[in-house]
């Protein structure tokens, strides 16, 4: 057992996405031979998050500003929704420097459709924004929880009358053909030009 | 050290694509172990192997006959061509039941575009059946040396006219935004419906 | 569909062990590309595996003659026997040139002591000849199978009053404290020098 | 690219030990989300770590006092030293409950003996305070870093005259025979019991 102030950070960290106890305590030895300055830079940029960083109020990215940098650049076509599942993904996307409209991230997928999953979701908020476009595109992940997450968007905005579409299905790069289930190289086919 | 008709065999079996000392050493074991009669159906089915099977003279997929069922099949559309490297990449995209042309069997895939690998490919049997296609399909794996490959054959049938395409690139099932690389997620962009 | 002759063969490689349907096509396509001597010589060499060798009355080794090359050498210890589970293991050891005595193959492991896998190990054979050792080292993988076999055979040996070993636990080249269990890191200590 | 804050957390996560920038980036969204009281208890324990927590100047485990609770302990065999690399080690051995002397944190390991690397071990520390043990156990992983270290540990610790040991080899439990070095399995043999 270590000193109580050990274990209590070892469990707090071990909260932490992708950290289990084992993790949780090299980061805890690490933070003990950080120098002070250091350590209370840490604690600093964590208030300044905290203090300083709130979610955009149209498409939840963290943003500085009440609307975020992508929601309140002119230049973006406003008719285009991107949905995607998390920050991340947003700027994976954003990346690719291929996508000029506005994004919506939804905060997380339903697994089995149960309500408590689905509440978690930002649906109502992305039920009243969406009216105005002209396309919306579920970038939702093709995982198993991912397409469960997509088809209830699908269903939840048809009856808007609004173009939903999905990303394509292909080969990715470095991809092979022999461990590619039927319908990726069925839509790889279908996309080949 | 094993006896040496043991060390032969295991020397054998390591030729065998996968298969290392370790394992090879597993494979005679197993065939030690197996009753008499059944190692001698193995013996008889390598014997017809060699003896029955050889490879279609159009698209070099193994076939008992000199064309093989896809080939001599008069319902397949003559007008399409589907480059491939080996034979299980054509079984993979037979069982999407989609494509309904014909098939080349390139054999391999060049790297560094050496002179000796590019021999070892049927290029020269290639250009020579090609002429009479509509659409040539280069549905070679996009890794790194699918890619050289593919590249060389563009440029190799680019004088004949024929409309050349390749499998769309896009987000498999199963897999993630945030791990895709950037010309897979534009073309899955751009592949949306 | 591959021709029947291939689907036979796939079929066969299928049972191999480690190997797959996947990797058993691929055996298929390698031995069609294979020289007709080269697959001769394949075939050749099973018969040859079939007709000259046999296993060592004593240790069940795979052997030329009737008593392995081990068993028959006058050089090793006569009063110590080692249990291995396969062939493999005592090649393993052998290789370490630490062991001077005699082995036994065991063929196997039982898991949850069922009567029928009891059966297939040689337990009967071992208690005959077991009774002019002086000691007997259980060489068996320290698996969760390999220790309910190597208690199983403590229980069967023990009326014997022969002196019974087990292979010893510590941390083995490359490990991490960090990782080894329990039980591993006392006999480390414990075998300290 | 995300707003400064955003940018500044994710660097100082970044440089914790395994965790890369993606991983950060997943640490500072959790932080986002995570309620303001849990973000001020998470705060609030790492300045309670720097201010509360020392490292013991014995064997420099993390303390509460500036002996800490196993150096502190009358209980301990004070003639028994077991240096190890890191706390989870010693931990890790605490667990097993079989040893019962002092510890003494190396702080790392060397790896190719460079000056600047073994000027950050604590050797100096160590040479001062052993010399009155009748027994030092080297406790450094079996890694090729850690080899290099034990090997620097022992010509440094010779002139002394102490008894010098260290942990023993041998199979894991889980660990298979087929895929164990010479060195380990020629330890396991010598060690059997």
């Amino acid at each position: 057992m270590y000193p109580l102030p050990i274990e209590k950070l070892i469990n707090l960290f071990s909260k932490f996405p992708t950290v289990g106890p084992r993790t949780a305590a090299r980061f805890v030895f690490y933070l003990m031979k950080l120098p002070i300055e250091e350590s209370n830079t840490l604690i600093e940029s964590i208030v300044e998050l905290k203090t300083k960083i709130k979610f955009c109020s149209f498409c939840f990215k963290p943003s500085e500003n009440d609307l975020c940098d992508i929601c309140s650049d002119p230049s973006r076509d406003k008719s285009l929704l991107c949905i995607v599942e998390k920050e991340t993904d947003l700027e994976t996307i954003e990346k690719t420097k291929k996508y000029k409209g506005l994004y919506f991230i939804l905060g997380g997928t339903v697994s089995k459709l149960r309500e408590e999953d689905i509440e978690k979701l930002r649906v109502r908020e992305l039920r009243e924004m969406i009216k105005n476009f002209k396309e919306v595109i579920i970038a939702i992940n093709p995982t198993t929880e991912g397409e469960a997450t997509a088809l209830y968007l699908e269903r939840l905005l048809k009856p808007l009358n609004i173009k939903i579409t999905r990303l394509g299905r292909g080969l990715p790069i470095g991809g092979e053909l022999e461990y590619a289930d039927e319908e990726t190289l069925s839509s790889a086919l279908d996309n080949r030009k």
